[in-house]
């Protein structure tokens, strides 16, 4: 398969090694990432800056490999449109330095780029796992994208499908099968902390406390008891449930 | 109702202006926007950076108003937690330059405003309108807004609902009415433009052209026929269609 790599932690992370590294062993990887951090930009796009690209050689890497100078679904769009050549069967993003699970996939640089992968028709996988520093901890979860790809594309063809992917950090021989679940509540009891600046605006700094819910059946659920999760996602934000409840409401 | 206006074109912007006229008639009214123009910025959230936050004064408005150095998402949890004194009722977001219709709903800061307030347990509207620079033109919007606020208020009050309003740019009297429905689909086909830079890294500029869906019953199709469109969103991204089917291929 022909598959674009990409992730929001910028292309020097070690979770992108990983992927590239296990993912280039069976398929032609292309590699187009963000040239910095680019973590919580959410679903952001460039639109008036221009994009700088460049080619790079990354040690012990035999793929072509891109950094570009914006968002991971800025990466999505230019990598399609410029920079692989053909038609790219899957994009991967990842792997994310921290897991994107519950509320927080929202505002996620790496489930994004699955996402306007979807957008463009091309099935995508986004994989995360808990926050570390060692490379040698990011051999499980490239194994298991790699694995999940391979059910995908021998079962599951549909162009416009997001899988996220969330896999705990713990020996393979001990984590417990993969559960396919929604995802669940994980919010913030944040606050923000003053502080004095120079001129007489107020200056704050982020402080939070997270808040997990307990609910079964959610993928904030099984990652803690030892699951890989997999929960399909999409780009339609309608809230369907409640759609015709809405309906009678503005048509009594 | 105590209410929380924000936006993603910037405290300056004349849709905010319109819209903190209409509704502190009868509300009492915080305005928390963006220093300046965040477009396409996504669900994207300061994390690291402090936020700079200036209280100020817009001619002509009598609410309170502060501007803040980041994202629309980023004014509402710190207008929820420092800025506005007491329980707020309503978050309002908006009056865009520029639908929020289909596919873009995903880029939009000002609907990732609504979401984020919904997150955090308080009902929310986003309101757009077709691009535009005539502060006289946003009037109308104005109007919904305020009317869509008191048929929420008087029969629909669930603390997490995030309403997205759009509203076309034709007299109140053509206006056909209100329809409730989901989401179209509105992609571009992208093409980056390349360019000669100092270095020599590639330089690409986005160009795009518009390709609407012609799907019935959607925000796309009743936008065009002289309809106010109303779209019930969530923060929840689970593909709720396919997750049946999903889980029957892993766990075969």
């Amino acid at each position: 398969m022909k598959l674009l790599l990409t992730n929001d932690d910028g292309i020097n992370a070690k979770g992108i090694y990983a992927l590239a590294k296990e993912l280039e062993k069976e398929h032609e990887v292309v590699i187009v990432a963000p040239d910095n951090q680019r973590s919580a930009c959410g679903h952001s796009i460039t639109i008036t800056d221009p994009l700088f690209v460049k080619e790079l050689k990354i040690d012990g890497i035999k793929s072509k490999a891109y950094s570009v100078s914006g968002t991971p679904a800025d990466c999505v769009r230019i990598g399609i449109d410029k920079l692989v050549d053909g038609k790219i069967d899957m994009v991967l993003s990842g792997i994310n330095n921290g897991f994107n699970l519950g509320t927080d996939v929202i505002y996620s640089g790496t489930v994004s780029a699955a996402i306007e992968s979807s957008i463009y028709k091309i099935p995508s996988i986004a994989v995360s796992t808990e926050i570390n520093d060692d490379i040698e901890k990011y051999s499980v979860p490239a194994k298991y994208a790699s694995e999940i790809l391979k059910i995908l594309k021998d079962s599951y063809t549909k162009n416009d499908v997001v899988i996220n992917v969330n896999v705990p950090l713990i020996p393979k021989e001990n984590i417990k099968g993969i559960k396919v679940c929604n995802i669940g509540s994980k919010t913030y009891d944040f606050y923000f902390m003053e502080d004095t600046s120079e001129n007489n605006d107020k200056r704050f700094y982020l402080k939070g406390a997270l808040k997990e819910s307990e609910e079964e059946d959610t993928d904030v659920y099984y990652i803690k008891r030892g699951y890989v999760t997999v929960t399909p996602l999409h780009y339609d934000l309608t809230n369907f449930k409640i759609l015709d409840e809405v309906d009678k409401v503005f048509n009594k």
